[in-house]
């Protein structure tokens, strides 16, 4: 067989943030997956290999057998490396999923608590929440600039803030919307504790309780603890898993019913991971600004693109201050510092007279941190390294499951963001695999948290944003197990 | 004249907060106050008093220039100081003020968000705001603790913290717990963003728009607005300016309208500083508690006392869990940091519910740091040093008070907090005289901005939380002017 030139696609030298000998398996594996290195066909010589990389034969032998373990290819006796006969193939996406046009009271709050307790458990596997692992944030750095700033500006750290937020990280956070399609200045935004109370305070602006919120579905069971704590009812619009909620859908119900104001993630929306293209965004802003209804953004994800880019917000299609966007720190760097803000638009008076009120202001030392970390020009390295990981992770994660979970379970292509959703056979009931997962210290979140109505009961969501691990693998190999038994024992 | 042995009434030696020729000047005011050094008297001379007290000439001779400048004492050519005849008395305290027995809708919102920006303001006077000033706070020893906190746990300062609080924080928050008589396990707390997004946790959880709650008449404007956000309506409740809530007015009103929750400040009042005997605190919690009606507690001021110590929280009498004590940093040691906490009783499930919907979780630097700081021992040695600085401002500013208001202005005599609760002659409005105190940059809080319905016109709250300053002095002494000017204006 002839050995052909293997350049690797996306090449080794920029993967510092890989080890060597992982960055030498990943390019094998895009290899496979992209069809160049075909099942039965011999992968290049340790040797060779080694030579064209420009890596030592140690790396490649470390990285060939990574590639056995996982059964990608095998070894064998006085020949060399063969790609194994492929066992999986990439599943097939979720389809759009289209809810009963009922508007209803929120009721998922006993559920919900319980998967956010069990994820704060010890030796617990991660997979439920969507929290961002601090190992892969440069935390040390944070702590000096938080030294730093706490320093330069003993009195200013431990003052209260202004309830607007630092005017320093108010212009920082405009500077960076700038790349998002926003032209703001640092007055038109609120800083607050993390994008949850950014969703709540303008929710509290605009809406009073028994109000109709019009949502995605799925959506976000935080989102859906909002609507819930506030009293609000939800009126949940189809959404399709690449390009985000339906259109025609939403114009319908907003005929029907009387939604008084609209909150979707446009940008890698949770737990899909669908995306909105910007011509459908400014449709969307168009539509509800037209009928005077506020459209509540969450972009928490945005900046966690795995694509060029960084897709545009809602609100820079914003000509009359109907679009409050919200977003936060937590999901690119730091989650433990709790900040996030709002560009409330044409409610920032009403969004300001809530932040005070409901938190009087946020805190100094956070806030002084990362204004000056991101004056300094870390963030933007920090979140394009974190895109990279993320995007390999979810490569992996999706292989796993691929290769680990019973045949038919279907899984979204996100090309952002930190959480694959996963539909499972019909007849495998979420919460069943939750509970047994649980017992043997996975946390998983079911897919019922994520609507209104205990719906998606086949569904879960996975989060991709911890390190990856062995530990994760094994994780992913035994829920592989619990699902198939769950299966199993249902069709019997 | 003979001259008497002067000890010093409290001694110089552990007052090492003060300069030492204030010392020695506050030790001659104190012996003025005290009636020991009589109008007309002869102060000690230089000499003699240096020798008494064992400090230099110079020390004497520039506190005696400062009691000179402050018109207590004056110069006679080859004789000596004497005490000036005395211009002023302890003023009047306020009297229980009897609110019409309405409930109100709160409609402050405008007024309140004009004096908090005015605060932060470029070179103001603060003396609007209960902000306690971070100069006499230990800021460089804070930092070095949240700089250490984040070196030895890097990754629990960037994690999400539990939605309850870092468990080591709230251990430390039950320990000391123990001194304002509660028996509180770690568990029986949830940390919050301040006592503001606890007040905001504990009213949602027990009440719901329009639902009536009881306050104290004056209350905290903060209080007022977080009850005007929620949709709730307000029944002001009779204070005494020293013991509190009126128990026979309330037992009376508990029995004409449906309150739902009641929302004290047993502790230092804001603005009154009443402080409630303990007895009171026991009958209360009982009165309530029989009628199952949830108490929330604001205990912000209660460690911040001028007596030998702390008084007790009413949660010391709950022993049935409908006390909800409430209580944060902000004003004792780190106001920036936003940590506050809340014993939620027999809400706590819900509570804890409320904090992960409405901000998820409290940032953790601060959390840390703060438990390392509390467990170090720190913490007490330096808000006893504060309340010695507290008591003593809260002296100079009524002694001000006294001797450049208008007569027949009354003051309150707090024995904690850090206000005083200023009542001008009847025909003196105090919006007047905020407009006209701000335009020389002095902020003050206008004792309309304490009531439901605006009431208390000729009122003013005064913060002493600040670092006593010949700046304070001269603003107080341009705020008796400013009145003066107002109250001759209005009698004409």
């Amino acid at each position: 067989m002839k050995t052909r030139a293997l350049p690797s696609p996306r090449g080794l030298g920029n993967r510092s943030d890989l080890r060597l000998y992982d960055r030498v398996a990943t390019c094998i594996c895009e290899l496979i997956d992209c069809g160049t290195l075909r099942p039965g066909e011999r992968v290049p010589s340790v040797r060779k290999f080694s030579t064209q990389q420009r890596v030592s034969i140690a790396t490649v032998t470390q990285a060939y057998r990574l590639l056995e373990d996982r059964g990608l290819i095998e070894a064998r006796p006085q020949s060399g490396y063969y790609v194994r006969a492929r066992r999986w193939t990439l599943p097939p996406e979720p389809e759009l999923y289209l809810p009963r046009p009922q508007v209803n009271h929120v009721r998922v709050r006993d559920l919900v608590l319980q998967v956010v307790r069990s994820s704060f458990l010890p030796n617990i596997v991660g997979l439920g929440l969507a929290s961002p692992s601090p190992e892969l944030f440069p935390t040390r750095e944070l702590n000096r600039v938080m030294a730093s700033a706490g320093r330069h500006a003993p009195h200013a750290s431990h003052a209260y803030a202004p309830p607007t937020g630092d005017a320093g990280l108010r212009l920082q956070i405009a500077q960076h919307a700038i790349e998002a399609g926003c032209t703001l200045a640092p007055d038109d935004l609120v800083v607050t504790c993390g994008a949850s109370e950014a969703l709540n305070l303008c929710l509290r602006a605009v809406t009073k309780p028994g109000d109709i919120i019009g949502i995605e579905s799925p959506t976000f069971f935080g989102i859906l603890q909002i609507i819930e704590s506030l009293g609000l009812r939800a009126c949940e619009i189809p959404t399709y898993p690449r390009q985000g909620i339906c259109l025609d859908e939403l114009t319908h119900r907003l005929k029907r019913c009387r939604i008084k104001a609209c909150l979707f993630t446009p940008n890698y929306s949770n737990p899909l991971g669908s995306c909105m293209p910007d011509e459908k965004k400014q449709k969307l802003v168009e539509l509800l600004t037209e009928r005077e209804i506020p459209l509540i953004e969450d972009d928490v994800f945005g900046k966690l693109t795995f694509t060029a880019t960084r897709p545009k917000v809602c609100k820079a299609f914003d000509s009359d201050g109907w679009v409050m966007s919200c977003s936060s720190f937590s999901k690119t760097i730091a989650p433990g510092y709790r900040i996030g803000w709002v560009a409330p638009g044409r409610f920032r008076e009403k969004v300001e007279f809530l932040k005070w009120t409901n938190s009087l202001a946020t805190s100094s030392p956070p806030q002084l941190a990362l204004a000056s970390f991101l004056r300094s020009g870390g963030y933007e390295h920090h979140v394009r390294k974190l895109c990279r990981i993320y995007a390999e992770n979810a490569r992996r994660m999706t292989e796993m499951i691929s290769r680990c979970f019973p045949e038919g379970t279907k899984v979204s292509r996100p090309n952002g963001g930190m959480a694959l959703w996963v539909e499972l056979p019909q007849h495998i009931n979420a919460l069943t695999v939750y509970e047994r997962a649980l017992a043997q210290k996975i946390s998983i979140a079911p897919g019922p948290i994520c609507s209104v109505k205990r719906g998606f009961q086949n569904f879960l969501r996975l989060n991709f944003g911890n390190p990856w691990t062995e530990e994760i693998e094994r994780a992913l190999v035994q829920l592989g197990r619990i699902i198939a038994t769950a299966g199993a024992e249902n069709s019997r």
